[in-house]
């Protein structure tokens, strides 16, 4: 269940270059590479000729050549060689898709070309922006793509699986408030006059009670905004504060694997050993989410093989924002299928 | 095809302690732990939440805490916390079995808890009796576990398989005689004057020939009770009586896997020596039916996805007591069914 | 979709003797050994009682024992012997598989018996010839046959997949022309006044241009010769031809795996070091194509489940050959099933 006319990360800049490359995005497998000029560049990696995958082949210039019979195609699929014949049939082409750099990443448009806008990309410009000083990496998780999705709306879970970072009692306890309207969902938490979580102490030397507002925001198809302000509770000193945000692009792979590309942009400290601590915790926290999301999908693949069907769940408070997302994505799902 | 409302062997008293375990029994994760206390509890591996298995959570006290999202249960069953709200859903509860410890192993209950009465555990005293000396373990065998029935309803395998413990010639050749009635199937074997299979010399000093008798009793749904008596021929003695018991329950896994639990006490030469050397010939010997069981299960997994059904079989003599238990099986399952 | 009534290549004769061997062909286990007399056996390898694969068994003379309960088979697949009793089932016999040593391979018949005739045999008698020195050997590839059928019509491959040794940049420049009539396809190719692939120069000391024949021939079910020959463009002198044959016995497994057994006889040059040259650099290229086919099944396999559905393909003039056998194949399946 995918939705396909919407953007999604499909890399960070710095891994697509003049190799080929494989990934699968919506269950398709997809060809990337950058052109001489430096453009970067989608297609189908499949040959129309006999299924080869194209990213077993060689790249020419900006002509990529078939590991098999010598196909060749150019930059926008066309094949331009059909080697020791001279006619090409038309429908000897590969499917290419828009491909927008933003962000610092790569945008990929899974649906009908000419509905492709880059101005419907979402905003992360925090990623981009000489105010904050950002971080990020690029997780494989052999999941569905909903199960993230429920991770980040529901942060009640920073309490048990991050206790060493990012975690503490207060996150947990504290209910949050959910709003929602057409294609956004926002779950907000606002914790007051509580210690201050490892990751936090370690990078800002809190000593007393902190308030700390951790504010997320939901888009379609699987985009989610974590805002996320720390402070000492009672004082007013703006360096005392520890800002950032955790952008989340999560592209589903395959019906059972997701790509989590993530960033934690911050607009303070901007020394380069704070983001190498930044970045070491944000990698332990997101790694801790993977085990758990990993381990959550084999009991619910063992229960749906043995039951005949998913599992039935019970729901928490803590699960609005995750119930109003996935209501939002079925809506639009429901519309695209139409 | 299970059997819900019988009492199964689902650990040996030692393998449940005071860290969670997860294992599956016919199709369900279930998860085992002690209390503070020494009661051991068995419940299902699935938080109602989002079917994270409480086996990766933690135990305080005789409550487990989730690893995902902290919700916590008692050995009951109850949620007693869900972090952040007050209100606790009555359908957020783990399913309990009814478990027993009985004759050095831990029973458990998989049907209609109030049928579950301890009276029914089938009669596996030698176990847990001052007159015999115990030992035993646990296989996991990837077949399904009416093959590992068939098997120890049929020793003349042993002859084949287990010729350097407890097989040679005689047994395959003597043939064996099959009573049956309602919840039980006997076969018994008698076989006089004939030399002793490895095994029994090593134990014993068997120089000339030995009567030896196999009887094995099967109850529903899987439990096997061999009785092994061998003796010289001719001899009153009965200090050259070598006899022992070879109890067996068989816990389905999945469809495809199986526990066998497995003990040899024996009513001679209690010395622990004669316990090893005892303990060390099961093994090797269990070890080997792994071995054909595996390949087997392979076999008939290639012929049913090859032909699109089961394969049919030719039935020997041999085979009487195995195709009874199989129908008396199917009857009752019948029963449950309807 | 297997064509049964033909033979096939199951092995080369120097892998089947006095020890019990397993292959799946036409997605059906079979045992393989010699009789002490040196004859070649294939029979059914799935015991009918319990389904135990024979080939874990024992070979006794002639006989094989079950490694299970000892059944015992003779060489005709008559179950001679069933321990502990004296009645044998007549149903209680392995099927036999008409087996014929020829042109130094062992042929196996899959369909019914009583059809098998040795004359049907193709001819592939290049590798039992005193004028032809043969080298040859076997690859176990994990796609379906009409992959690697396929790949031998179409040799325009090579330039790609074989740069290093028998391709160049001629073979795919230069077209085919396809000729067929019943139960045969040939792939025609005359490449005049080209360089010669590097394996050729290093064989022959080719210091020119070259004219080279490829001449494929496809009979059913999936045999398929190749006629190779070169030489100087222009010259007439004799001993600077080089002339090869590429036999293929192509022998389904299951769905998902091939054996492809191959030889490459020649009838120049029959120096030892010729033929380790020769057979070094035919594996080199057989294997540089099993990469390219388990890529194509992976492929093939990932969009069929993704999208409910084989792929659709685009074909090309090289595809005629291939195109031709496949129309064969499947006229002559139909005649099967009716």
């Amino acid at each position: 269940m995918y939705l396909r006319n919407f953007w999604y990360i499909a890399a960070m800049p710095q891994e697509i270059g003049r190799s080929l490359l494989q990934r699968f995005i919506l269950d398709e497998a997809i060809l990337f590479y950058r052109k001489e000029d430096g453009t970067p560049v989608a297609m189908k990696d499949a040959c129309p000729h006999r299924n080869m995958p194209l990213s077993e082949g060689v790249l020419i210039g900006d002509t990529v050549q078939c590991a098999y019979h010598g196909l060749e195609y150019d930059s926008s699929g066309v094949c331009t060689k059909i080697p020791g014949q001279v006619n090409i049939p038309p429908r000897c082409r590969l499917q290419t898709y828009p491909l927008v750099e933003k962000w610092r990443w790569l945008w990929i448009w899974m649906g009908d070309a000419e509905k492709a806008d880059p101005a419907d990309i979402p905003d992360f410009h925090w990623n981009d922006d000489p105010d904050w000083t950002p971080t990020g990496g690029h997780f494989y998780i052999k999941c569905n793509y909903s199960l993230l999705v429920d991770n980040l709306l529901d942060l009640s879970h920073e309490t048990f699986v991050h206790p060493t970072t990012i975690g503490n009692a207060a996150v947990a306890e504290t209910p949050v408030r959910t709003e929602h309207e057409e294609n956004e969902v926002r779950v907000l938490r606002q914790i007051n006059g509580q210690p201050a979580p490892p990751l936090y102490v370690a990078l800002k030397d809190f000593t007393g009670d902190i308030d700390r507002t951790q504010n997320i925001t939901w888009t379609p198809p699987t985009n989610i905004v974590i805002e996320s302000r720390s402070m000492p509770s009672g004082s007013n000193d703006p360096d005392m504060i520890l800002e950032y945000r955790v952008l989340n692009g999560i592209t589903p792979a395959t019906a059972g694997s997701t790509h989590h590309f993530w960033a934690t942009p911050r607009n303070f400290a901007p020394e380069e050993e704070v983001t190498e601590a930044f970045h070491e915790g944000s990698v332990r926290a997101f790694s801790e989410d993977v085990g758990i999301l990993e381990k959550q999908q084999t009991m619910i693949d063992h229960e749906s093989a043995a039951n005949g069907g998913a599992p039935k769940w019970v729901d928490i408070n803590a699960d609005q924002g995750g119930l109003l997302a996935r209501r939002e994505f079925k809506r639009l799902y429901d519309l695209q299928q139409a």
